[in-house]
């Protein structure tokens, strides 16, 4: 076997599982087995067990998977047991619309700030923080422990803020503008390209 | 060969090098090869060539790609050569977001209307479009050759609004909502699931 080399493909899958599982908890459904789960997610239970088996099984026995152990297991993969803080770069209706996204909280990622460089914008508040200005930015994240940065700024210019971000002590960009960010090895970016997404629907309706 | 079954991987890499084939365009230049192409989009040259040979290659001749060509072929393929008619239901922060973002309309993905239940919002303008009443959408749908649905409203009601929008003869919906939509076969789904996008960036920052 490989050294844990784990495909970003397999990471993808993760969080849907996660939403199932939390989804089988709530209804109060204490084991599932690999069937099932495969038929209520309409993905073959090889693929799950596969999946599965790179982060050593989750104990299946006897009748398939102990759901809260599984649900605990793959939250803990994902890092929700843990506390993010996060800074929005942007504060036009994107950015707006992700700080006043609730859901983001209940899973342990707590937005701190909201930086713009137009000055405009300035000291007006967004759920409870105020847009501050680009020039706080590198005290703010030393001082406040900011390991998540979310990019949400047109793309001229997004790579040189980025290249900022790390300089600063950031290590994870959730980069919604619309360019290949140019970080270094080892800062995780995660890109969310919407209009990248909307021509893949474009593609398949044409298809259809 | 098969019948022309391109896997959704090979589309979902369609979009960035049409993003790619334009700046160069814009930067005038008319040829590249798979090789400088690579470079740039750092991707290998062959897993290129593969991608564009589900097309028929695009007739690389002698120096590489010609980068008009090129991008006018992909831009069709991505159904950018027409004209989509969008709503979006869900008039929160995403939905007046989205309403808001100039670039699609660029691409020819115009909004042309935005619906909400919550009774609160009705008349409220968005750009140039009121929220209507969701007892609007049949007709709206059926009187504007609405193609594409947008739903960004909570998961409870987004799977009843999706089979009702599949009745109407929506026959593309991008997706917001955390769930997945049960829809027959032919209508096309797009998901942007954005809590999964960050859990997984959660991921590969705890194992960085």
């Amino acid at each position: 076997m490989e050294p844990k080399e784990i495909s970003q493909a397999v990471i993808s899958r993760l969080p849907r599982y996660f939403r199932y599982l939390g989804e089988l908890k709530d209804e109060g459904v204490e084991r599932i087995s690999s069937q099932e789960l495969s038929t209520l997610m309409k993905v073959t239970a090889s693929q799950i067990r596969q999946d599965f088996n790179n982060f050593g099984g989750f104990g299946q026995q006897g009748y398939g998977y102990n759901v809260q152990y599984l649900y605990s297991e793959i939250g803990k993969l994902l890092g929700l047991d843990k506390t993010h803080h996060l800074i929005i770069i942007g504060a036009g209706n994107l950015g707006q619309a992700l700080a006043n996204y609730i859901n983001f909280e209940r899973r342990g990622f707590i937005f701190e700030g909201i930086f713009d460089q137009n000055a405009t914008l300035h000291g007006k508040k967004i759920r409870d923080m105020e847009v501050q200005p680009m020039e706080n930015l590198e005290r703010f994240v030393k001082e406040n422990d900011i390991d998540i940065a979310v990019l949400t700024i047109p793309k001229g210019g997004a790579v040189k803020v980025a290249e900022k971000l790390v300089q600063y002590g950031i290590k994870a960009i959730w980069n919604f503008a619309h360019v290949d960010l140019n970080v270094p090895e080892g800062i995780q970016v995660e890109n969310v390209h919407l209009s990248e997404s909307l021509m893949k629907l474009s593609y398949n309706l044409r298809e259809s």
